[in-house]
């Protein structure tokens, strides 16, 4: 568990179309293989030479073939490329899904002229069905072709009900003298029915890095982004993060803690958070974005354990749909997040309006209140105690809408 | 933790209006004091003799005066009286807020000629808001006026946005050749704007029992009914459990663990269960009561754990409300429940029609599951391994009523 969060005084991330493809040596392409009923849904992302790679993948017990493949192959810490589709998540589908799998991996690898175990797979979409290999097939080949400086169509191919593609990088970076690039893209928690939200997320830089710290700056990473990320509480059997270090900037390798590596942490962190926002803004039936931060319990978990129950209430979600400034929803699910703490000392406030202190409520305008809350933005500050620790947390409201998408779609 | 559950197999509960005053020796009535904007919202029970009592209380940090006040009263083991008023939930209120429950306690121990210790509180309703006491006079008077065998009167005077009253009793009891009998009320997940759903249930009953085995049977009782229940995750501030027990029925003191203390357990479980399963079918918006059976998990409570994230998740309770069999989403909140089995086991039916076996969908009939699902009672039942425990959770789909109840409204 990380202690604090990124400062990131002097990175600054850009919302760049075609970031996956920003650092040297990468190609990407997105390409329609059939496997959604419209619309592109296959990335293909290579680095032209053997990158370090780092992995994080779902903590759901029921794990996707893909998920349990890729977990195996990246944990060897090197490899180049990554195939991702949409469409079908290759979920509950037994020993014939783990064949097709790396069938799928085995395509690119022959074609690429690759060894098998350097290429990954990710998959979202309809969970218990067998994967269409002739349209996966055909599809491999159309991605290898259309591989290129395309990262902005591999963004759009994972899209499932994304209403935006999710891309960030990070260009500033400079590390012993040397420019440093590091882009990424994210699927966020849309839904192919019937399936659970799945995030996706892959992340290229050309940075010189061993896999270890890669790993080490990842994990890191996801655990103040993603991981700080909730729509429904729901986590998918799919969830995937890989990222690739190809070194073709030509930095000296990080190979050890340091300076250089806090400042790449610190650029990585800032995609990473760059995307996770991104996905809370564009939850299923969202209209506004919510960043609830909790400060002043006894550690950083504890924080974000009590941000993320406030996050995951629909009574919290639906009031802010309903622009209400209802905070005793929200002490009551800070109330019941498991983690002790003193009511007395409760502060709360919404954007700049005080709501409550040494925990009564205080003199506020509701007026004012329910006009912010009809910003496409809301902060929540939350204070439970005289501690340092603080941990941010990202989701959306809870809309007619969310009902909508995911009632209405029958199998 | 209780290790199974009741079976109950000659004890039938009564949906029976007026259940509260069915046992021998309790009054009860219920009035319109004023704090809602409309209908009866003050109840009153009380015993003609001192009876033996048990709580049970909101686990949330953040609690309401009276549940502090009732906690401590209901721990010395014997009461008289329990006012309760739906309206305010006097919660988040401070000092005041306590001096404030504690005057509404001694109106009514000074009225009745009681000990003010004697007369436990209970309040739901507006959080953050000092209670209007010239009201709250005015109604506790208004309540001892109308004390009598008003037991339905008292289950609607609590109700805030339940669609209808809950009241169960148990009257086919003997225990050692002495008809004893329980009555119970509850509200159900229901909301007084600006305030989080709070569960409230009185039961009354006329066995002779000791407060410390009155106490075991109501923890044990609540374990499996109202621990069981969930409609969507957020535990109040005000939740309130009170049983007294007057002894009017002449039984023979239970005193200890055995055959009449099991039997009458086994009552208690069908009339705390009967109200549970009232509650979650009337949850707000509910178009349908869904009960869901773990089986197989090491422990009772991994069993439970995992049945409340299936219930819990909005991904499922909205599949639910779109009638659509989608069992991809029911074995993914599983997995996602904290708790370890193995996927290859699992085993999923809704009602009668199986839909996954050994970890694999088989197949069925989606139209016949998709005309269940219609229906106003749904079992899911979950097997995910070998072993006999087992775990029952009752809850409700999601629907665009509980967004607009929870939304539309406006402090």
């Amino acid at each position: 568990m990380i202690e604090s969060e990124a400062k990131s005084l002097d990175i600054v991330g850009i919302e760049m179309p075609g970031a996956l493809t920003f650092p040297r040596g990468f190609k990407a392409s997105g390409v329609r293989a059939g496997l959604k009923q419209s619309g592109s849904d296959m990335a293909l992302i290579l680095s032209a030479v053997p990158a370090a790679v780092a992995g994080l993948f779902t903590t759901n017990v029921v794990k996707a073939a893909p998920v349990l493949l890729s977990k195996k192959r990246t944990a060897k810490g090197c490899g180049r490329a990554v195939i991702v589709n949409s469409g079908n998540a290759n979920a509950c589908t037994g020993e014939q899904g783990m064949r097709d799998a790396e069938a799928t991996g085995a395509e690119v690898a022959r074609f690429l002229g690759l060894s098998e175990e350097d290429v990954f797979i990710a998959s979202t979409g309809i969970i218990g069905q067998q994967m269409p290999m002739d349209l996966v097939r055909t599809g491999v080949e159309k991605a290898i072709r259309a591989l290129g400086p395309n990262g902005a169509d591999a963004a759009k191919a994972i899209m499932t009900t994304d209403t935006f593609p999710k891309e960030m990088a990070v260009e500033s970076l400079k590390i012993g003298g040397t420019e440093i690039r590091i882009g990424g893209i994210a699927k966020g928690a849309g839904m192919i029915c019937p399936n659970v939200a799945t995030m996706l997320s892959f992340i290229t830089t050309d940075a010189a890095i061993t896999p270890q710290m890669l790993q080490l700056c990842l994990r890191r990473s996801g655990e103040i982004s993603y991981n700080c990320l909730t729509i429904d509480g729901d986590t998918s059997t799919n969830d995937t993060v890989i990222m690739l270090a190809n070194g073709m900037a030509g930095n000296r390798l990080i190979s050890e803690d340091g300076p250089e590596l806090q400042l790449f942490q610190e650029a990585l962190d800032v995609v990473t958070t760059g995307l996770a926002k991104q996905i809370a803004s564009d939850g299923e039936g969202a209209t506004k974005m919510i960043e609830i931060s909790v400060a002043g319990a006894n550690s950083y978990a504890e924080c974000r354990q009590i941000a993320k129950t406030i996050a995951n209430s629909p009574l919290v979600k639906t009031a802010m749909f309903g622009c209400d400034p209802n905070w005793g929803r929200i002490l009551a699910a800070a109330g019941r997040s498991g983690i002790d703490f003193d009511p007395a000392q409760v502060e709360l406030s919404l954007g700049e309006i005080l709501l409550v202190k040494n925990g009564e409520p205080v003199q506020f305008s509701d007026e004012k209140a329910h006009e912010y809350l009809k910003e496409r933005k809301i902060s929540v500050d939350l204070k439970v105690g005289p501690t340092e620790h603080r941990s941010r947390v990202w989701t959306c409201d809870f809309s007619y809408d969310y009902v909508k998408i995911n009632a209405e779609y029958h199998t």
